[in-house]
């Protein structure tokens, strides 16, 4: 199996993490990708023809993205648990991953505002609009903390990767402070072998 | 059944022609929304702290997003198969899902820089770079238009209701010139019923 792979990529994080977590790390090679909203990645688009990251190739060569896609993919192969089968229990994890998904989608149009936009184009009330969402979600978990408990599903494995990708590039955005609750559940969260590791080709 | 709507979001648009092909249209109430990712909806909000539509409520008072959850947990309800239930066939519906969602959203971006955006702000790489991503989506349906084959699901559903909201919102993207069998197959998918029908409060 195969990944398209960009080390800061949340996503790609996201599924890299899965498949830690189901024992399936070691049978994922990581592949190089330039992908880039605007100067796009044309060997990536040959793949994907959104060319994002991440992408995914099985080992008969169905090729599946995104995240949401590869991470199921993963877990119906492993036969995990990160997606629960059936009834509210799979509504309510899908909908947490929704949550932290929504974060990361806010987050990443906040980054490239600050980085890939030129600096005269850039519109502030956007940017804060964007992580004003990231704000929002984070008092919901903190409102009902109850939400982050049980095993590590897909939508808890979903928040802990927004929550990194927001201490990785919004340094000043300091979500610790009104959020005690959550902040103490990803102390320990980060804490697993799969939340903790880091990638490089 | 409860949905968040507006008239013109291709995302409440998808999970409503779900609802319409699987028989339960008449059972999901409208709800008024003003959704806007800068000047945002704070009744939203305390639905789904990320403020966006489509969010549903069940008849049990669960709250499910985005569309994609949404469809899946209608699907199930009404014991359908717009979602192939394993295997390769719901990798690839899956997938095909990603691709159509992968277009709108970037085609919203790009509607985002030509309606929300301050026109003194506006990047024109960026904006062309997102529907690029559109286009070479298309470009790969034209290539294997076997991907659009079969009875509907999600995948197809995602996809036509990309092609309506380019048709919307980019009347001079002109995406059926160059890609005539992807426009042969809409044609006929929008005779539909749940495609062809439209939505007030």
């Amino acid at each position: 199996m195969q990944i398209y792979f960009s080390p800061t990529s949340p996503y790609v994080r996201k599924c890299l993490v899965a498949a830690h977590e189901l024992g399936l790390d070691g049978r994922v090679r990581l592949l190089p990708s330039n992908a880039n909203p605007v100067t796009r990645d044309r060997d990536l688009i040959a793949k994907n023809p959104l060319g994002k990251v991440p992408t995914f190739i099985t080992d008969d060569g169905l090729v599946l993205y995104d995240s949401r896609v590869i991470c199921e993919y993963l877990d119906d192969l492993a036969k995990g648990s990160l997606f629960p089968a059936a009834g509210n229990e799979r509504w309510r994890a899908l909908t947490l991953q929704s949550l932290g998904d929504g974060i990361l989608d806010a987050a990443l149009l906040a980054r490239y505002e600050d980085v890939a936009r030129p600096e005269n184009l850039r519109w502030a009330d956007w940017r804060a609009g964007q992580l004003d969402k990231a704000t929002t979600s984070i008092d919901h978990l903190e409102d009902d903390p109850a939400l982050l408990g049980g095993p590590l599903n897909i939508g808890t494995i979903a928040v802990a990767c927004a929550l990194w990708y927001l201490d990785l590039r919004f340094t000043d955005f300091d979500w610790r402070a009104v959020h005690p609750k959550v902040a103490a559940w990803y102390e320990e969260a980060r804490k697993r072998p799969s939340l903790g590791a880091t990638w490089s080709l």
